[in-house]
């Protein structure tokens, strides 16, 4: 069922509502009734009466047409029935604001299940239960009980897992000079979750971002579908909390162990293209940049300013949040020379100094977005001593609106910099009182693109043999190395030669150097009685050396009895890196890729993907990692077979994604040789 | 010289005065005249007149007692004439705010050479110049050319490398409601640097936090020297820009590329207990919590809120910074139930609801700070939608003020918390608009008091042998392993062994298991003609090994002069550590412990910190990095010699710190053995 009626409705009736001024159902009512909606708007209240020059109705049945949508707030135990009166009057879409469901206890989740029955009887869709409401700044439409004033419409869209936080941000907003389009608060999600919301809430015109606040994610994929849809279009911020509940999941494995929820979310959220926020600050921060700004097409930026010390404090905030300053073209810095003066600085950060007028600020700006090695420019203005900062605002305006490249500015002050910030805010221009904050939003316009240049890229097919995979499962006798083996990767098989020309033979299958080790059940120590013999580099050794650990064996150890010899390929020594998959009851197949042995845990130093992976994924996994980087060799560790890593990670995430049923998988070592050797399965757990 | 006239100057002659509004020179007099300053106060302008109802005198000899201070706002050229004429009239103490020095270039820079001879000639003392002066709210006194108003009065000293920051700061601070009580501006520190105002600011009673913004550090280890002595009774915090400047020192050893300059700087600023700010908001909101709050006892917090998103954000933050959830005592989950309503949470977080008056608030806040589990308090305000958030805060300023724990407050939203804001501003009670910066603040009360607590401790002495050392390095031969075997480090030496009995001797002084090769300069691939041996358990072994390696090499190269044998005691495998020494340019000896093998570059997994070492300081290297935690063993990894590692650190600390004439020492590996077994320096350079 299609969620229409709950953003754009075509009459709203409000079932709770009250006269009483301290009552949340009046300042619900209120909030409705001021909010210019051009649907029509109905009351319901037991009481009866007139509420804003319109009727209350006693009963849900006498609402006249039209209303599509009930925004409930009685009593919890009230609810189920009031739900039933709304589907046999037709209303099939409801928030409900009421508290005192599942977030009180036992008795009130059963009291949400009834609800959720009712809903799923009668064919309904509902936000809540214990939620704010929500509003719509340019419907316009507000139902819920925020204390007014409501934000400023503006075009970004809050989305909630707390109600109490829409009051806080609201608040927050407008006294920062930004505004909402959307604000939804979904209460207990019990029907309508976070999922469900994305769409709709993309398809409004009006909104450019979309900022999240969740606790929780109800169906990790179907929020990765959902979400990968949007993010094509709008950006999606969510600062996710509760990392410190999540805690680690118990496993037996490393891959398992470490992959944790948050490892999880971090990849679900990366696979989506969805920006995950840290703080509450940076959440709102960066929503106003990815609203307001273009991508920043490249990872170089110019600093415009008037005072040395922040442009240095701007630089350590650039190469921390991997952006780099911008070299400047020749012709950047002659046409900067020719109208600065002689003690200003016209390398990167340029400083045009105290005396800097806001002429001189709108011309270096331009000539900065001229030049072809910025791809966006930071502005700080500190209040000039002889001209006002709303001066260099205001000259500065017109250029960043026509600028083809994002251009942020940090404002440094309060009072004295208060009438640039209203031209900045009214202009949409982003800017923050400290430079740190402002470069760290130019860092998520980048991602930005770098997410849209990404964002069709499509996961790997390699040929495998997935029917393989399929019999070795049903037949429950499927050793792990034989469905990697089905998979492409490289493992090292043991195979028994029961015969010398039979040992040379599998020698020569499985490719030289070869190990020979005498296959008995009754011979623990096999080094100790001469039956190892390590490195036979043909088939005329790995032929004689049959005799020879057969021989010694049984010299050895007489009445052992020998099934003949084991041979398995010999390695070189090369680097040892892990690689793992698990099922992540949220987000499904997940793969794991980092430091080999104990270091993964003690370091971790890990990166985890969604599974299928695209090339690019799989990239990025190495070279987030010291143990993806040093492949490439460091210092005197020589290169190592990077590409084999890559096919190897590949593979066993398409093993991941096509066998579900598979728990959890982990090569541990797989060891790399050197560079076009190949990269092996050792241990498969 | 001692700074007296700086910090209170009997009278203050502005040099450079002037009647043109427009000009600094005019603003500076402004800003002297209407700060109440109560010494005496005189003008200095070539073209005389009156200035604010004082004469304006044509030269410095002219102006009357009292004078001891001289505020130099001529232009650059002028300024060497300028210092002697104040010299001759006797003033010896001069801030020169004029700019055109060093930082406009090579002219600039010889003129303030020049400056500085002339001060050097007449014993004077300087501030700047390329400085905007300096202010104190409570003297008071206000020698700066900011644009009024100045700040208000407060407990923040803020002592800069830019000028301009100074502007915003006061700005800034104005308009979120803290003043300072000291404003000083370095500006080029021809003469004055940031060592030396430390002690003269933190004398001022009034002052009760230093916040610096430093660009460099011009003398490090008198810095250090300095701030250690401070930091003792007030907090030092720093922001030190131009990390990203200072690049990596080339190096030829892993201790001196990985030193750095920002790892000194850090190493020191720990030393020294001072607190480095890694942003400018960082700076300012832990400048405001130290200067408003007693120091935080432990790292269990308890959070009180009227809603449950922010309490989970401001948990996820109490993680990331270190700290932890109190678990409360039964006494005060009893206490908390008796007053709250059934729904509201009496766990940590402490949720009391939307409905939470000023009075259960205050009560709670009671409730937790007798908590016995609990350090400190964060509370969290969301404006009620019942009772004004000022109301809220009204109500718990009282309970605050005489708590003899640290609380902090979140107040969530602008406009309607405004009123809350004064009142908590004007109580001296940090208020934060977001959860993480209030939690990130509390952590910063944790680490003042862990500093206080380790600051009388003294680095470790141990018994060393520095004669033999210098003995060593007088000879010219000296091998890196002797010299550290001065210093109680264990090393492997290699002996020479002319005959078996002697090989034995030689091999039990040295401990076994040994290993024996022969010793011969022809021979250069030993174990391929039978001449090494290893794992020789006993004397009778090496006694009889030496025999068989001298005859098995002179069987396979007959013409080979065999000198005899090499003896070295055979360790078993361990862990293996890095651990280094470095004379840092700016703070002396630094040490390194970190990851062995080419690791601790590529994973930075690495600790310094400068020599001699406190045991604390060794603990803290090895809890810093993974190759540290490790020794206590992880998973299958056996426990190491955690206790030869630290002996090892501080005797190499000792060590650097002796004999500043040795530039660089690196053992790696440092192979640690099973506790108890002892570590050893396997290579050394």
């Amino acid at each position: 069922m299609s969620l229409t009626s709950f953003f754009s409705p075509t009459g709203i009736v409000i079932i709770g509502a009250s006269h009483e001024p301290t009552k949340l159902g009046h300042g619900l009512a209120y909030n409705l009734a001021r909010s210019n909606y051009a649907g029509a708007m109905h009351f319901v209240n037991p009481k009866g009466g007139k509420l804003f020059g319109q009727p209350i109705y006693t009963n849900i049945a006498e609402v006249p047409d039209p209303v599509d949508l009930a925004v409930v707030l009685t009593p919890a135990p009230t609810v189920p029935q009031t739900l039933r009166e709304c589907a046999k009057r037709g209303i099939l879409s409801a928030i409900i604001l009421s508290g005192g469901f599942r977030e009180v206890g036992p008795e009130g989740a059963a009291l949400e299940a009834e609800v959720l029955a009712v809903a799923q009887e009668y064919g309904m869709r509902f936000m809540g239960p214990n939620c704010v409401g929500i509003l719509n700044t340019h419907l316009p439409v507000d139902v819920t009980f925020l204390p007014p004033p409501g934000p400023l419409p503006g075009e970004i869209a809050f989305i909630s897992h707390s109600g109490a936080l829409c009051s806080a941000v609201v608040d927050w907003g407008s006294g920062q000079g930004y505004g909402f389009s959307h604000m939804i608060s979904l209460g207990n999600q019990a029907n309508i979750n976070e999922a469900d919301v994305l769409a709709p809430v993309a398809d409004d015109r009006f909104t450019r971002v979309l900022a999240m606040y969740l606790e929780s994610i109800s169906n990790g994929q179907r929020f990765v579908q959902e979400a990968s849809q949007v993010t094509r279009s709008k950006p999606i911020i969510v600062l996710k909390s509760g990392r410190s509940a999540s805690g680690q999941r118990a496993a037996a494995s490393h891959t398992g162990a470490l992959a944790g929820q948050e490892h999880a979310v971090d990849a679900a959220f990366r696979r989506c293209g969805v920006i995950r926020a840290n703080t509450s600050e940076e959440l709102f921060d960066w929503a106003r940049a990815l609203a307001w700004c273009q991508p920043l097409k490249g990872r170089a930026i110019s600093i415009l300013t008037n005072a040395g010390g922040p442009g240095v404090t701007a630089s350590d905030a650039v190469e921390a949040n991997g952006l780099s300053l911008a070299e400047l073209a020749s012709e950047t810095v002659t046409a900067l020379r020719q109208i600065l003066p002689s003690a200003a600085s016209v390398r990167n950060p340029v400083d045009i100094l105290a005396s800097g007028s806001p002429e001189l600020y709108a011309s270096s700006l331009k000539i900065l977005l001229d030049d072809p090695a910025t791809d966006g420019v930071l502005v700080i203005i500190l209040a000039p001593p002889t001209f006002s900062a709303g001066a260099v605002a205001k000259a500065m305006v017109p250029i960043i609106q026509s600028a083809a490249k994002p251009v942020i500015v940090a404002l440094m002050g309060q009072r004295m910099t208060g009438e640039a910030a209203e031209h900045l805010r009214s202009a949409h221009i982003p800017e923050y009182c400290f430079t740190e904050r402002a470069i760290s939003a130019m860092a998520i316009l980048a991602q930005r693109h770098e997410f849209l240049a990404r964002a069709d890229e499509k996961p790997v097919t390699l040929e495998v043999d997935p029917g393989a995979v399929r019999s070795l499962l049903d037949s429950k006798s499927a050793s792990p190395a034989d469905i990697l083996a089905a998979y492409g990767i490289p493992t090292l098989p043991i195979r028994l030669a029961s015969s010398p020309a039979q040992a040379a033979e599998v020698a020569r299958q499985l490719g030289f150097p070869v190990v020979l080790k005498v296959a008995s059940l009754d011979i623990s120590h096999k080094s100790d009685v001469g039956g190892v013999l390590l490195n036979l580099a043909d088939e005329a050794a790995v032929s004689q050396g049959f005799e020879t650990v057969v021989a010694n064996a049984r010299r050895a150890m007489p009445e052992a009895n020998i099934l003949g010899v084991h041979v398995q390929r010999m390695l070189p020594a090369g680097q040892e890196v892990i690689v793992g998959a698990v099922q992540d009851p949220l987000f499904g197949p997940l793969v794991m890729f980092g430091s080999g042995g104990v270091e993964v845990e003690g370091l971790k130093d890990v990166a985890f993907a969604l599974a299928p992976l695209t090339r690019s994924d799989a990239e990025r996994m190495l070279e987030s990692t010291w143990a993806g980087r040093k492949l490439r060799g460091f210092r005197n560790l020589p290169p190592a077979d990077r590409a084999a890593v890559l096919d190897v990670l590949l593979r066993l995430a398409q093993l991941a994604a096509d066998f579900p049923e598979l728990p959890e998988i982990e090569i541990n070592p797989l060891r790399v040789l050197a560079d076009g050797q190949g990269a092996f399965a050792i241990d498969v757990r």
